[in-house]
């Protein structure tokens, strides 16, 4: 805790809470070009993900884009990264729609509060938080979500109409109703995912290719590659706003959408619904452990980026200014009717290979989803779901890992059962396999604790034994039964010296069962000596005031006390400064 | 989890799960003469605390001696310990009181559900579960718990009426009505709170002396000394019944008590309240954690009790047998309409100090609960409430320790944490206390784990590390970060050689952070030994298939192949055999 206060209080300074202070001043029109050319790129990328994934939440699509605003300009500010893109994700999107059942006052709500958590956990620099989710937790959550996304999108891109949330259900009436699937929203849904694999793959192979004549080729399928989702969508809503024109509709498409930018206002602190206000309260009770999941989850994802992107182009994050950044984002997002958002790792890729020199790409980003929000909505209107959706599948299908499961299984078997148990729980519902896996994988770290180790080594008439690690609480019971069995063993019982040279740590409950296990030697006139203490644990036991501490430096020393040669006796006051 | 299943098959035998089987074939006259002499003492305990614990766990007095019947039976056939009583207790009382809300049914289906629990713990040898629970943590419960209690108990003292539960609007509203005190109730409470001391006073004095003349003295003092509450009972009913016969009632009392055996029938598992019917699943709902709780927290009493009386009396106490033993107790108890019960303290000692040789004991002082349901129910109608507070109070005054509060600042201020956390919330509520006590234990003891210990030993041209301890999910980004920032401290950054002989355990998310710093380390074409890996940790190594794993026996071997004389390099496969 004072920890804690100390870091917080000692590690404040301008330049690290404003990290653009650092790179403003040495801004050149050479950053800016490239800045641009980033920017715009992740504006192409970002606007139609954005659509998709306001659809994914339960929302409609307006607001993805309304979510994809502050993310440029307040991370240009705070942000550490100069190639993270913070907005509107799959996964996030994914864990939001079950809490906010399509009501927009919720997912702002739970913008501003994953933003205040978010802030005050960077502000007290408890990023290390992050360290309690394992990496099987991780993964089990990402490929668990990445499953549960493309079933869901599966609806969408054969047209199904009224199918529930829940996985099961809905993979059961996705079944059900395989009969009535749209032909014109299947067809052009498997067009555009054939589409979206082509560009992709034709990007990888131009890579390749190294040769001087093909540089403007390459640069144009560069281009066709990295903007395959904007390309995707134009082409379908112009198929689709061509079979409008002849009064034919054979997609379902995203609809009116409501045009112009949001009005910035705090978000509502109450709601209106059928009559009866729901509260502040209320809200925050029905949202529960999801407020501190959500924040969580959103910094992993976006702090993993981070990292990821840092290390590849060699420049330090600072994760507790990154949480400050994204809170903000989220914080200020919220003013926008924003949901949730966090890094996105294909927008961030996108960024990176852009050329993107400074934060500052973030701010053309911002603003031609503003452009985009105040001239293009009409033209929104002739979106189909289903290209929509090929988009979602496409972007969440590769984040399941089967190579990690592989990996994972051959390295530790043991951190497979959090694995399997997030994984398994998070079609349940994905906050309880997050959380059940954390729980499990504290377990497993735990368990250790509760089974300390002795070693035991008799040395004729005494028995030497060799605690090893910190004795706690936890395994305090089993050290005072292990301790016991071995004296019962033999008969007569005998003496025991403890060799404490490998004990880390002794906590009160530890010097409790230590105490009890002197007294009870004692009732059978047997004898306890303890040897090589490191000075700390030494400390804790002068302070117990155990009846008659006996320490020594050696075990040849506590062995010729034992066996009453009293000329060699080391008395604890001799030994307590060591 | 396959350890637990393999203790659970392993350990069955009948003697085991019968334990009466060991004594039963060697029962004497000598012994049943004494079990007959304690189990008739613990009675007389029993019966007027039995109904000052009903009073307190918000019932009618009956439902204490229903709840005091099964502990004698059941133990009989099943416990360990010749010592140990099960019954009502006043902590156990003070911890359901809020849950019940005076509600029979509630209280019985807490006792079938606890039982349950208990049982299940016992069978599958979890008994284990307990040392989650650490001595801070009992202690703050209890100090608070018999604080509580205590303070609950001045309303009865002083016959104050109207006063709600919840302990600081209790504590409001007996400084607001003191001057409602009745000075009837006032006066016999404070009296019946002296003479007990002082009974409790002369046994302490009389045991001191010992010559043979006072022998019959003695005797008859350590008998009044021991049935102080039913003297006082006895004497407070008395004086009551008096006062009625003139038609006066300066006391509130007990009132009318429903006479007779209860009817053996499994507890209801639903209830009609105003008319609706309050399902079983709703009213598990409405219990919550509590089904955790309580059935550890009365394990957690018993098997304390347990072992305390067994050390002293030098016989082994099996903890999973006790689980099962009090498991089956509550379960056949809610039978019997009766309550969660658990060890009581002062009856174990009573029953020990009465010289008990075999649980039969129980079955004695069963026999005297129903006699006094049968015969005595009319007599309880004039026992004044005031006289049942000063029996509590006087028995759970001694359990707030004061001397550990100080033992513990002085051995360990670090466990003061969850000894203050605990003792503070307990006053909000019992259970949010021990589940937040226990969650700050677990936090101290995984914190050295989040921050693994590196020993840092620079030698020339590389550096030598030495991790500690296992490297877990929990410490992996500090390992990583210590490690990154030993390497840029100096210029030009160095390689590194990882000195494991004292890393005792590797987990997947650890492999990940090492096969990450070593591509790090490559791509700035720096390189990385490991050195004197325990046989599990290389294995998990070898598994992990980092690119280049380089693993030598020594220091020195590490260094010359750093160094570039190739003729000492030690491949991999020369030493995975280690």
């Amino acid at each position: 805790m004072v920890h804690c206060l100390h870091r917080c209080l000692a590690t404040f300074s301008p330049r690290r809470r404003f990290p653009l202070l650092k790179w403003v001043p040495k801004y050149s029109l050479h950053a800016f070009g490239y800045d641009t050319i980033a920017g715009l790129t992740v504006g192409l990328t970002v606007v139609p993900q954005a659509l998709a994934y306001a659809q994914l939440a339960g929302l409609s699509v307006q607001f993805g884009l309304y979510s994809s605003i502050m993310g440029g300009f307040v991370y240009c500010l705070l942000g550490t990264s100069k190639d993270i893109t913070l907005g509107p994700t799959a996964i996030m999107s994914a864990l939001i729609a079950p809490l906010v059942h399509g009501d927009v006052v919720y997912a702002t709500i739970l913008a501003f509060l994953c933003g205040c958590v978010q802030l005050l956990l960077g502000l007290f620099q408890l990023g290390f938080i992050m360290d309690f989710i394992s990496e099987p937790v991780i993964k089990g959550f990402t490929c668990a979500a990445s499953l549960i996304i493309c079933v869901t999108q599966v609806k969408n891109l054969l047209g199904l109409q009224d199918i529930p949330r829940q996985f099961f259900l809905l993979l059961y009436h996705i079944f059900a109703k395989l009969a009535e699937t749209r032909p014109g929203d299947a067809t052009l849904g498997f067009l555009c995912i054939i589409f979206l694999l082509l560009l992709k793959v034709i990007r990888c192979k131009v890579e390749d290719v190294d040769s001087l004549t093909v540089k403007i080729a390459k640069k144009i399928t560069w281009l066709a590659s990295t903007g395959r989702n904007v390309l995707v969508i134009l082409a379908a809503a112009l198929v689709s706003f061509a079979f409008s024109s002849f009064h034919l509709q054979p997609f379902v498409i995203t609809g009116e959408v409501q045009p112009g930018l949001p009005t910035f206002h705090p978000p509502p602190f109450s709601e209106e619904r059928n009559g009866t206000v729901i509260t502040f309260s209320h809200i925050v009770q029905d949202l529960g452990t999801a407020l501190l999941v959500i924040p969580l989850v959103g910094f992993m994802e976006s702090i993993a980026i981070a990292k990821a992107f840092a290390r590849d182009n060699k420049y330090p994050v600072d994760p507790s200014q990154e949480l400050i950044a994204i809170g903000t984002t989220n914080i200020f997002g919220s003013f926008l009717s924003a949901f949730p958002v966090t890094g996105s790792f294909t927008r961030t890729a996108v960024n990176s290979q852009s050329g993107v020199c400074t934060p500052a790409g973030g701010l053309i980003t911002g603003v031609l989803v503003l452009l985009s929000l105040q001239y293009l909505t009409p033209c929104f209107y002739y979106i189909p779901c289903a290209a929509l959706a090929s988009i979602i599948i496409c972007s969440v299908a590769p984040v399941f890992d089967v190579f990690f499961i592989r990996d994972l299984w051959r390295v530790k078997k043991l951190n497979m059962l959090p694995f399997v148990l997030t994984f398994g729980l998070c079609f349940y519902e994905m906050q309880i396999g997050i959380l059940v896996g954390v729980a499990m994988s504290l377990i497993i770290a735990l368990y250790p604790l509760t089974q300390p180790t002795v070693m035991v080594c008799y040395t004729g008439p005494v028995v030497v034994l060799q605690p090893r690690g910190a004795l706690l609480f936890l395994g305090a019971e089993s050290f005072r039964e292990v301790i016991q069995s071995k004296i019962r063993q033999v008969e007569p019982q005998l003496s025991v010296i403890l060799d404490c040279s490998w004990l880390s740590s002794l906590d009160y409950t530890a010097v409790i069962t230590l105490r009890e296990l002197q007294a009870a030697l004692q009732a059978q006139r047997l004898r306890l000596a303890f040897v090589a203490l490191h000075a700390d644990v030494l400390d804790v036991l002068l302070r117990a005031d155990l009846p008659e501490l006996r320490h020594f430096e050696s075990v040849e020393q506590a062995l010729s006390w034992m066996l009453g040669s009293q000329d060699t006796e080391y008395h604890l006051d001799v030994h307590s400064g060591i």
